[in-house]
């Protein structure tokens, strides 16, 4: 089974950009052994992150740790197949099918079916930036950002990936998590991003118990200087949180406490859809 | 280099639903040859569509039509980079690091940053759902959709990849196609979708140009009873038509032509965000 040439893993860690995890090669996390077919596949995939739009041949190779011979294999089939996009200038980028199948992802599909309609609403009522995010491990993933031209500079896009400790529905969905999955968190290496971010495991824990029983977090200065965000959960069958929803305001454009109306609505609204709501 | 134990291919036709193109395994189209072992990865991300979210190890073998242990293998490995989803019932759905891997696509990441705003004005000006769609080979794929509470009962969604003849962004971005793409499509099957589905090549070809002339396109009921689509091209540099919009109005609720000025004011917003737009 193991008698494919194989290339020698060149594990580079990639530069991690400000605001945003790259996408941390989950297939590098084995290296110990030699990579299997599929391991090199992916490690093509993964090289692509927000900050890695377009990439050449030759950095696909340097990125994935692959000989250029196999990267050029690879990227061939990955092209053929749609995963893969190659561009006039012969560079290369991820491909429209990789959305499509994406877009299967069960959790923000129906999400996106029941709560785009009521978030739409909300983004019209409220001067602000509407976002859906499920969890993920100990990420959160934007599942829908709908953005407005009012709406604070954040970096929040549809599928984004962010730490939970430093976004608003993370912290709302680190409340709600497992514990296992909050005590992975909380200690952790919880990243600081902005002089306000907080990286105190043991503040995050009376944060999250505050979450609980508030019902909603408020996130100041976190990751991007001039916006708060503010965020409620969504609750599914069997009132298990399955999402939260928030918006992002311009710091001193309006009291944060003044959008949590609507957003409790909204997310209310989601809720019973989903099955769950409680009263 | 083809050492490793190869599956023979049991190509299935799945069975094409109503209204949703599957993913087509484009995988397949070689298979007078052994699949090599990227293809047999990329099969088994190819046997999940809309009609296929959720599915047993089993089900995902046979549809792939590689044996059980080949599939246990790459499932594994999928659902360890975050390909694939374990769910709590053992069975298995597209994971959110496909999303999160889609949403980098170039053309749909900068057309949701740049026009999100406007559509969004779009969408709460008019009640109609709102879409913007980019051309893949002889598709569209939907890249942005807002949906509203008012508006018709159709397929389109987020992610959805649908052939061009039948939609309303598809035949504005038809009409402004390479010739050859033209050709392809025009010669090519046009699916009927309901009785009104144009599937006439001439008639088709003609229709292309008065959307040329005329600047949009209105495609009453060609894929779903009730639904009124009209579209609208977005230009780009070198006024290249880059994407369409599109709305899509209940049959009767308002003239279809009524929503135009407002799709088009949002389409040359647009165009001029991208550096097209003429005049």
């Amino acid at each position: 089974m193991k008698t494919m040439t194989l290339d020698a893993p060149k594990v580079s860690a990639p530069p991690m950009p400000m605001g945003m995890r790259p996408a941390e090669s989950r297939v590098r996390t084995r290296r110990a052994e030699r990579p299997t077919a599929a391991q090199r596949v992916l490690s093509v995939l993964d090289v692509f992150d927000q900050e890695h739009l377009v990439l050449t041949l030759s950095e696909i190779s340097r990125r994935a740790g692959l000989s250029l011979s196999t990267t050029h294999r690879l990227v061939g089939e990955l092209k053929e197949w749609g995963a893969l996009d190659r561009r006039d200038d012969g560079r290369y980028t991820i491909g429209l099918r990789v959305l499509e199948l994406g877009s299967l992802e069960p959790q923000g599909l129906r999400l996106r079916t029941v709560a785009l309609p009521y978030l739409s609403d909300l983004h019209s009522a409220i001067a602000a930036d509407v976002m859906l995010s499920v969890r993920d491990g100990t990420d959160i993933v934007y599942v829908e950002s709908l953005r407005s031209r009012r709406g604070a500079p954040v970096l929040t896009r549809f599928g984004g990936r962010w730490p939970m400790h430093a976004t608003a529905t993370g912290q709302v969905l680190l409340a709600h998590a497992p514990l296992d999955v909050q005590h992975e968190v909380l200690d952790g290496d919880l990243r600081r991003f902005t002089a306000k971010t907080c990286t105190d495991g043991d503040d995050l824990r009376r944060r999250l118990g505050d979450i609980r029983s508030a019902g909603y977090t408020i996130v100041d200065e976190a990751i991007t200087t001039g916006a708060v965000a503010i965020a409620v959960p969504v609750f599914g069958q069997a009132d298990r949180v399955v999402s939260a929803i928030g918006a992002t305001i311009r710091r001193g454009s309006c009291p944060p406490e003044s959008v949590l109306p609507a957003l409790s609505m909204a997310a209310r609204a989601i809720s019973r859809r989903l099955g769950g709501g409680r009263s």
